[in-house]
Order: structure tokens, then C-alpha cells, then sequence
């Protein structure tokens, strides 16, 4: 649906996981050609200086449903960003605008465009863990029901495929992490790897951890609200170069078909 | 695991969905850097323009493993971009090359450069469809047994969350999508929205079509294996603007929450 270079209209706008590098070219042209970005502070701070001369609105977290009206509103006569962090369609702010967009009966050109996600931003620093099939999940119950969580990682740990974890812990659910692993736990040895990746290519990254669900309890502390983790599936393997671990493999079935 | 500029290594880059303007500075960055670039035919003719003065070498499908060699060969003595469309972490070549690479025990500096994935590509044309918790599964039955398949498609429908579909169809394996759709009928009623997204985001992309499962019959002869298939979760509806089908929208649930 591109909205192209309209006089007014909304884009969506998903920025990767922080440091500009990681931003599209597609991003970085819509951010200079509108006149409104409206995002939460972190990733405005992320993107300073492609706001120059912009009307910025800040917003905060928990405020999703005003931020949205407010685009929507600015929307009708101007050319406005809404930004989210990673990509705008996963977990991000493309869903409640549409859903807003939809309720209020609005019709203006919108754009959604994606950007790199924290799925493949994490994976990308630990090796290839979602080299085939995975499914991502967030462990936050703000907006879905913990038993609902609790139903779909069953689910996938009972096929062994690789899960991505947003949101696994913060200091308003710091359980919901080791609830996770013990689901984990009825299907899997203690052999599977998981790693634990903060702040994943964004400037203050610090270096991912890789260990094995028998070994996790040790890791816990430090997985917060700006952590991704990542478990590996039946398949995954710890990766190693020389005697350094790197990360996870997750091999996509290619030594069943040749030898290397 | 960032390389920065070494003389020397191997660089897995994800080239986003096809469009230069979906790909990352970094990405573009890489290219500029390294003397060789690898990788299939499609995906090089994309970013033709960037290719000028490097050493170029063109593989096909199915050649990932001597690819994947090859790369590595070189990686020791030059720097080497090997490219995969997409995010190079999924159904791409980093899985591949890090399996090869820890088999031949070479030490050299890797890194993976990660991109806008066909998941987020395709959902992005589509409205909002993997707002929340999603999953994603290829139909190709070539590295992985039909029948693991099956389970995983069991698996993710039955707790009724999205499922991307990469490789749904293709010459060789024409009868995959109308298996996967009877396994969905076991869990969705009718009405569940899916959405055909052909060449996402590419130069040659067409307009994606939304329909439901009811409806699907009718469609399944547009899907190949340039497509990707979003099939809705419980919780999805088609989204409209006006008259108009644009989509789908998939709550995250700011509607228990909030009142908008």
C-alpha cells in the first residue's frame, strides 16, 4: 500500500534494533520527507539526528492508544511517522493504529514500512538459532492472559523448534521467565542452548551469553525487559569456533541430504 | 560478533526483501568493503549496482553447500560477502556456512548482518497480521520430512496463533498448501483471514490478496514458490478502510485493556 510521497498520510515506520545502521534506506527517506514523528522516547533518542526541523511528539510507554489517536488526528491534513523500534508490525505500533484507524472509520493513505525485528537482530549475533522454522512469543501479560502464554509455548517446545522470547522478564512479571523454562523443561534435556541477548545491535549492546537450559538458572538476574532470549529446538546445537563458544546452530536439515 | 573491517573473513548478509531501498547502511556498507561477493543469481542481479569492481561469483539453488565452501575458502585470505535475500539467519545461508565452517575448523572472523525478513516484508503489505506472538514454517520438504511438518502446522494452529508459510508451493511440490489448509480446517472455522503476498517488496511484486479459509480453494493456483502465505490466528479479522479489503489486523489486545 504505498502511500508514496502524499501531502498528507501516516507511515509506519519500524526503525531495527537501534543503531542507525541497521535502519533501511525506506526509513530514513519517509523520516525526511514527514513533517510529524511521534514515537516513545528511547527510540526518538535512537534517531535525533534525523529529526531536525521535524515537529516531534514524544510519547511514553503504556500510552499506545493516545499516541495512535494523535497520528491519526495529525494524519488527516499532514505527513506523519509513527515509529517503533525493530519492526512496526511485531509488537510494535502498526497494529493498535490500524485497529484505531478501523474504529474511528478514517480513511487516509497509510504505509507500513518493516524493519529489521529483534528476532533477527538477537539471532544475528549468536550464530544461525533460526535457521528453519521458530515461532516468537512475548512472556508479557499486560495483554494476554498468562495461561493463553503458557498454552502456546507448550505448543511449540512439544515440536522442537527454536522460540524467540520478547519481553521474558521485567520487575513487574519477574517470573514469568523461569515459568517459561520449566514448560521448556517437560520437553527438552538439559542440553538445549538458549542465549541471552541485551540490547542487541543498539549502541549500548553488550556481548550475548550462551548457555543450556540445565545451566539457565544461573543466568536469570540478568535478563530484563531490553533482553531477548532465544531457545533453541531440538535440533540447535551450541556453536563453536576453535574453543570459543559463538553462539547456536540450528542446521536446516542440509546433512541429511550431503556430505561436508 | 562484529568484524568490523578486517583484510580477511566472512561476511553473511541478508539483503532484505529485494528492493535496495529495504536494505540496511549496513548491508550496503559490507558490500562496498569486501573484494568477493557470493550468492544466487536472483538475489545478485537485484543489487547489480553495488557489484561494480568486486569479484563476483554466481551459484544456483541447490548449491548451497559448495557455496558455503567456497565462501570460506576465500574468507581466508580475503574479505567475502556471501548474501542470502531476506535475513540471511532465516531458511538462508548463515545456517549452512556456520555448519560448514565448524566442520573444517576454521578460525576467521565472521559476521552476520541481519535484514527485513519475508515474514515482516509480507506482513508489512498486509496491515498488521503478526501484531503479536507468530510463528513461521516452510512447506518445503526437501531438508525437513513432510510429516515433521504437519506436526509443527498441528502444533501452532491448534493454540491459534499467525503462521507464515515460506515455500508454500511449487512445481515440485504442488499438493503442500492444500495439506496445510486441511490441517487448519481442524482447528479455524471458515472465516479465518489469510493473506497471499507475491514478491513482497520486490521490483516485480504484484498486489497481495486477502482472503479467508472458506475461500482458499480458489486462490491456491496463484501461490508459488515466490509467495508468502499469512494465515490469521484466532484472534485476526480482515481489515478494511472504507469498502475496501486492505488486510488483516491481528488485536495484540489493547481492546481488554482500553476503550477507544
Amino acid at each position: 500500500m504505498p502511500a508514496e510521497y502524499s501531502s498528507h498520510g501516516l507511515w509506519i515506520v519500524g526503525l531495527g534494533p537501534g543503531r542507525s545502521e541497521y535502519m533501511t534506506s525506506r526509513a530514513v527517506e519517509v523520516l525526511s520527507h514527514v513533517e510529524y514523528v511521534i514515537g516513545n522516547d528511547s527510540y526518538l533518542d535512537a534517531i535525533e539526528p534525523l529529526l531536525e526541523g521535524k515537529q516531534v511528539i514524544r510519547s511514553s510507554m503504556g500510552k499506545e492508544v493516545d499516541r495512535a489517536k494523535k497520528a491519526i488526528q495529525l494524519a488527516q491534513v499532514h505527513p506523519v511517522a509513527i515509529v517503533s523500534g525493530g519492526d512496526a508490525g511485531v509488537y510494535g505500533m502498526a497494529g493498535i493504529v490500524l485497529e484505531v484507524l478501523e474504529h474511528e472509520g478514517a480513511i487516509i493513505p497509510v504505509e507500513i514500512v518493516p524493519g529489521v525485528t529483534a528476532a533477527n537482530a538477537a539471532a544475528s549475533v549468536v550464530g544461525s538459532p533460526l535457521s528453519g522454522d521458530f515461532a516468537v512469543i512475548s512472556l508479557s501479560d499486560i495483554l494476554t492472559p498468562l495461561e493463553v502464554i503458557e498454552k502456546r509455548l507448550d505448543a511449540v517446545f512439544s515440536v522442537g523448534i527454536p522460540v524467540v522470547i520478547y519481553n521474558p522478564r521485567s520487575h513487574g512479571r519477574p517470573d514469568n521467565f523461569a515459568l517459561a523454562m520449566e514448560h521448556a523443561r517437560k520437553y527438552y534435556p538439559p542440553s538445549v542452548p538458549i542465549a541471552i541477548i541485551k540490547n542487541a545491535l543498539r549502541n549500548q549492546g553488550s556481548d550475548p551469553v550462551t548457555t543450556t537450559l540445565g545451566e539457565i538458572g544461573n543466568c536469570i538476574e540478568e535478563i530484563d525487559m531490553h533482553t531477548t532470549v532465544i531457545i533453541g529446538g531440538t535440533e540447535s546445537r551450541i556453536w563453536r569456533m576453535g574453543n570459543n563458544v559463538k553462539g547456536i546452530i540450528t542446521p536446516r536439515g542440509y546433512h541429511r541430504k550431503y556430505v561436508y
